[in-house]
């Protein structure tokens, strides 16, 4: 495990019920909320309990399996109705991972040739869901690292790591593996501002890790581009269109234009379930907005002025066009468009 | 003053002492701090109680007749050596902003004909520096208004407001004067990491002076640019370069890249004292870097990783090219040059 540093899992199934490591709690404390039926899975997805699209996506899946269990100890003839309002209820807790429906999806895909209880087939499934995410992790790691030139230095934006994803991760998994590689000469992360995903969850499972960080504010991205500094921005994705537009955490679409402007390469990493083949371009995907109050106050103080108002967009669109790779499980794209992301999906 | 949207100073001298808004406990608690001397003021300064590179000055004006004050009741005869360590004291409070420097050897130049108490002479030249500065902020407020066409939006960054300044402020006083000439749509403020200047000072002056105003996270400003919301980038600047590349806050030079990218006009209000005529290029201009702890804390609360490291540079320089107009109380700079910034302080 040392080796690859890869130590952490915040997404687990232990003894009969799904155990999500409080993101929200992280650094400063790490505690483990136990969910036991489908509706606190909603809710703690709604409330970025756990957040990152596969992690989403496996903690929807788990949260199929507790509604399944509990629809058919209360109805057993009768719980594949009732189990319709779970479904519904997991989609709408956060808007623009498609990670979370693709999630719901191959669950419902399992309960069409089901009799009897559902839970241990719905519980193997999610179980692969989450298993199979790793596996990809890994396998990005190392296709994401072959891109990369010995003695480079990254900047990540968010947490794409364990936390975000089945473990491992995606941009950070990259990172893992390029670090682990001996290829890395600095990792530098945004602080990611508002929710401070970088500076408290990316920093924390790096130095966890072993992995030097160094964490700076949002807005100082470009000037240490200018200075020479990064050679590639590597970043995860919550959503990416059929033409490889790329829809991330707010930020993001400024990093891929800061990176061209300085001639930085910009890489996207990401699993196959990430690519939504019906949306056609990044116009169309739902982008979150939530509360002003993320961005007025902080760590329950109130920082803005009163009477201020805030816009707080949770997600950005990248154009595909500012982005030199696409690195998914199944192979990577270079300078994405619609013609060979169609291919990608075709493997 | 309703009708100008400009009803706040943060420096004043009064009863015999220095006084100074507290930018550090605002928006929560708006306290004056009373300085009676030099050591006092300076440390003042360094520690952010006011901040902002004209607003610098001014104090730093003041705090020369503070010192000049003690020195002479303490030695009559032999006061303007003992000075000599006031100046020094004062000039390395901050390396950045040129303005500090600029009004130290203003009030250097006042000694040079005194005879007898210095106090009332240098009194009478710091409120001159102050008096002056703030008509100078409303000079470009007309001329940078008058390059804002009816119906636009504009961006700022930091606070460059009557915080910042002796009063009426730089960017913001561009914005106060569009603003009150019923020019403006809509005003933006980045929330300016790490010490959120944006969030916490500029939305405060903007609410109190009747002035609607949308925060939002640094990150964000790109999305914003993306979505045609920003006509304008308008900032401040704490050193220009003769060949007109501007120091500013971190975080200026990401959204002048920005802006250019996504066309969107970029300006920079300073007054002339900002201009450094003996340096050549922004490449020479010190940049301050302070403490992590900045970034990983906030509010007295650590909210970064333990182990983390981060990276502080709380000035970045934008080039001359990235730059629209920099517009100053003796005339507008468009599309700055070495030549026309010459020309400019020939005036």
């Amino acid at each position: 495990m040392t080796l690859t540093h890869d130590t952490i899992r915040a997404v687990r199934w232990r003894d009969g019920g799904l155990e999500l490591l409080d993101q929200r709690k992280l650094p400063a404390e790490e505690i483990w909320l136990r969910l036991e039926e489908a509706g606190a899975t909603a809710e703690a997805i709604r409330a970025m309990v756990v957040r990152g699209a596969p992690a989403i996506g496996i903690t929807a899946a788990f949260g199929v399996v507790l509604a399944a269990r509990q629809r058919f100890a209360d109805s057993p003839g009768d719980w594949r109705q009732a189990l319709e309002v779970d479904f519904e209820r997991l989609a709408q807790s956060r808007p623009t991972a498609v990670n979370l429906f693709w999630a719901l999806d191959r669950m419902r895909r399992r309960l069409a040739d089901l009799d009897g209880d559902p839970f241990p087939t719905l519980l193997a499934e999610a179980q692969a869901i989450h298993d199979e995410d790793i596996a990809a992790n890994r396998r990005m790691g190392e296709l994401g690292a072959a891109l990369i030139e010995s003695g480079s230095s990254v900047l990540t934006h968010c947490n794409t790591g364990s936390l975000a994803t089945g473990g491992y991760g995606t941009a950070l998994g990259v990172i893992r593996s390029a670090w682990s590689a001996g290829k890395l000469k600095e990792v530098y992360a945004d602080e990611t501002r508002p929710w401070l995903q970088g500076s408290r969850l990316t920093a924390w499972e790096l130095v966890k890790d072993r992995i030097p960080v160094r964490v700076q504010a949002d807005g100082a991205a470009a000037w240490l581009m200018a200075q020479g500094k990064v050679d590639w921005v590597i970043v995860g994705s919550d959503r990416i269109a059929a033409n490889g537009d790329v829809a991330n955490k707010i930020g993001t679409y400024s990093t891929a234009v800061l990176a061209r402007h300085h001639g930085v390469k910009f890489m996207v990493a990401a699993p196959i379930s990430t690519v939504d083949p019906d949306m056609p371009s990044g116009a169309g995907i739902p982008i979150e907005t939530r509360d002003p109050d993320e961005i007025l106050s902080l760590g329950g103080q109130r920082v803005g002025a009163v009477g201020a108002d805030a816009w707080n967009p949770v997600f950005d669109v990248t154009p595909a066009e500012l982005v030199d790779a696409i690195v998914t499980e199944k192979g990577v794209v270079e300078r994405p468009n619609r013609e060979k992301m169609l291919r990608l999906l075709e493997v």
